[in-house]
């Protein structure tokens, strides 16, 4: 009957696998870990001291929501939401974006002000393009501003963030700015209906891909513009500069300055200016009319960041081919603007926002080709290893189990190998890439010591270490690793 | 048109939200926010740098996988996984625990060994019991060591790193112990046909949460299993002790020490006591012949923490009702044990492993009721606030602005109110829980002075701070933050 029991256990517990089972993560997935992994928590580490220093505190929301609060956000891009099956119970799908679930909860509790950040994955059926830095799950790292303040400046501290992350990470930036009032009221002066202006937007916000000639074909051929109408769009939205200069040039132009958007949105940016300068963000920014983003629930502020050399000095010109350098493949590395109407589609209560989401896997993407993983952070700082010979050395593994216990205690980072009886050489293998090696003798420890030796000088060196008094271990150690 | 614009507009930005529509979180979800994230931080903090003490590295997989790789790991619960709807592609769910997808990660790449930590979330639908911290979203949180090692030496290790993670919450436990094998073996002297092995295995299971009466029954009545193979039974598995008690238990018996599995369990146990003991650990297991742990895929040693004082010393026997102590209810707060067979069900190769996953959510329970998130941890060092009466008073804002941007490039954590003209009282509020204050004034700023106060002896106070100039503000706020 033994013999029986064996059999079914085996059968439990290694069912043989389906012959076509593919071992991998699904499309557009990826696991983290070593070197990537390490770059990963850095750069999450380094955007959100950025987002302390300016009082964020941090919101985390289920991976999933109620399908219905999805619903109606996204135009669209709908289409790529990920719904979980009907299993019974409430329809549900993974969030698509960090700003809907934020919105969600500002509607459902009672909190009136709030500046709240939230790193984490996101979730698009979209086509993957991986060395794009672009995935189906990947993360964004979102920064707002919730509440009633004066006009402009949650706005302007939003740019300054953005502006404190790209330093910290030294990425060059700049900062495309457009207002959506500006924007929707220069469409209207140009003489484009109301029920077209969604749709020439989103014509426009083509320029950074293709040129003028091309949207406006699109324009005019596809969405049935008048070419007049087109023309006169394409002059104003080749505008880009700094702000006072755009601002001037609306204001020079003969028909742009009676529109109230316009109107209202000249005032906004003209606060703005000023904040910036006190911010010193003004040198990041252009304000560039073309630029319309492709979200339906913006109202007023709308930027995204590229990453190249800011626009008033460049000296180098010799760069890489744009081919080789993924900064210029990813696109924008990080997007926002304000939306005052998006909390109050839940119908609870208004609340105006304005944010920023940072494309962090792109980020990413262009960190790692910048040779930034390269760094192999050291994980452990002592290792703990025996040395003997003859057949009578029994591995010294408990006496190695109190060192290391000894160590961690002291809230060092120590291991020892796994083996009874290990050879010395194989223990400095293992040791490799670790700064200080603990190394215990029976004659020593006999003597209540141990040698402590420093590692990354090599192995090759002669160098025994230096003779340690088991108690005073930990100490001695920590003097090494400051 | 300009009106018609408008109203188009209008009705894109505020659609009515349907009339039933619930602002809330799915069932068996939670947002997490202010002093729960917090404490929620602070644990994940403790825990994962008790991970890296011990040379961890961090993994990060995707929420969900391929079916198939789920598909027969989890037996009876696999009921409760959470299935991604059918929208072309593959065939997706998201994932149950951490430990499987650690094993495909295995499989799929060239790791032989490795310490890996996560800690992410889970998803189950299971009924929910929020006030025992129970959701169908929640944390796992994992330390696993995998690779050929000398036998119990990893083993040993993850036993050590679970009382080092709860002395660092100051949470006493007791951990149980068992070793599948002299579980396995036990069932067979006593008389259990080799078919039925599971299942009196998931009763004997239920042993802490039913006396041994109705587990009995439930064996006799419902399992068929003859009256005097469950009272042979019933006489073994209600051992516990120390593990050399335990071990000498085993060994005393006529007919427990000739089966092949217990010898083998025994030669376990004996090398695993010499360990523990060098590290410290042996106070706070139980050698628990009645745990069984409900996954199929364990092959060693198991294991199961659970929240109460060590059994060795217990002065303090005035306790709160068991009713009131949400740590009497949440069961065990971490388990787990040896699985050498589950990489291998990949198909791919052979790695075994041991693991420990700690339920964040239960731990975080017991903290939250211990009064932990109370403090309210500040999120800014510094306010900046404008003095100045009259009504040609311009409330200073560039200037405030100005004061932040230096303290924000020192690294200094500051605030300032977004109002153009704040009341001083109502900065005053607005600083509430703040240390420090700079209070800009326009004589002062003439001067390249501004004011610095500590704020938390009290607004209530007559002190009006000290005179800084503005150049050494950031050094002279430093000072007072250390």
């Amino acid at each position: 009957m033994a013999d029986n029991t064996k059999d079914t256990k085996e059968d439990i517990k290694a069912p043989k696998p389906a012959a076509n089972l593919q071992i991998k993560t699904p499309k557009g997935t990826r696991d983290w870990h070593g070197p990537d992994m390490l770059l990963r928590e850095q750069l999450f580490q380094t955007v959100s001291d950025v987002f302390k220093r300016h009082g964020g505190t941090p919101l985390d929301t289920p991976v999933f929501e109620l399908r219905e609060i999805l619903a109606g956000k996204y135009g669209e891009d709908s289409k790529l939401i990920y719904d979980l099956q009907d299993q019974g119970g409430e329809l549900c799908s993974l969030r698509y974006d960090l700003t809907v679930p934020f919105a969600r909860w500002l509607a459902m509790t009672s909190t009136q002000q709030v500046k709240r950040y939230h790193i984490a994955k996101v979730y698009r059926r979209d086509q993957p393009a991986i060395a794009r830095g672009r995935m189906r799950e990947f993360h964004q790292c979102d920064f707002d501003i919730a509440g009633v303040y004066d006009p402009m400046i949650p706005d302007a501290e939003i740019l300054r963030i953005i502006v404190e992350v790209f330093d910290a990470l030294k990425l060059g930036i700049t900062i495309k700015l457009n207002h959506r009032k500006i924007l929707d009221g220069l469409f209207a002066v140009a003489g484009v209906p109301a029920e077209k202006i969604r749709t020439i937007s989103s014509a426009v916000d083509k320029l950074d891909k293709m040129p003028w000639a091309d949207v406006k074909k699109e324009m005019v051929e596809e969405k049935g513009l008048p070419e007049e109408v087109a023309d006169k769009i394409g002059v104003y939205v080749q505008n880009a500069g700094n702000i006072t200069d755009i601002i001037n040039y609306i204001k020079a132009d003969a028909d742009l300055p009676t529109n109230d958007d316009i109107k209202a949105g000249i005032h906004d940016m003209e606060l703005l200016a000023a904040y910036l300068e006190a911010l010193e963000v003004t040198d990041k920014v252009s304000f560039d009319l073309s630029l319309a983003r492709g979200l339906d629930y913006y109202t007023g502020l709308i930027f995204e960041v590229i990453n190249k050399p800011e626009p008033v000095a460049d000296g180098d010109k010799k760069k890489k081919s744009k081919k080789d350098d993924p900064a210029s493949q990813v696109g924008s590395i990080a997007a926002g603007g304000r939306y005052d109407n998006l909390v109050g589609m839940y119908g609870k209560k208004q609340i105006p926002c304005v944010g920023i989401s940072f494309g962090i896997d792109r980020i990413f993407t262009i960190l790692k080709a910048r040779g930034e993983n390269d760094i192999k952070k050291r994980e452990v700082d002592v290792f703990v290893m025996a040395f003997g010979g003859g057949k009578d050395f029994d591995g010294l593994l408990v006496e190695r189990m109190k060192i290391a216990r000894q160590l961690w205690n002291a809230g060092i980072r120590a291991e020892y190998m796994a083996k009874a009886k290990p050879k010395l050489q194989a223990q400095f293998k293992a040791a490799e890439g670790t700064p200080l090696g603990v190394i215990l003798g029976e004659e020593e420890l006999k003597a209540g010591q141990v040698r402590l030796k420093k590692l990354d000088q090599g192995q090759g060196q002669k160098d025994e270490g230096n003779l340690v008094p088991i108690e005073n271990l930990a100490e001695e150690v920590q003097k090494l690793l400051l």
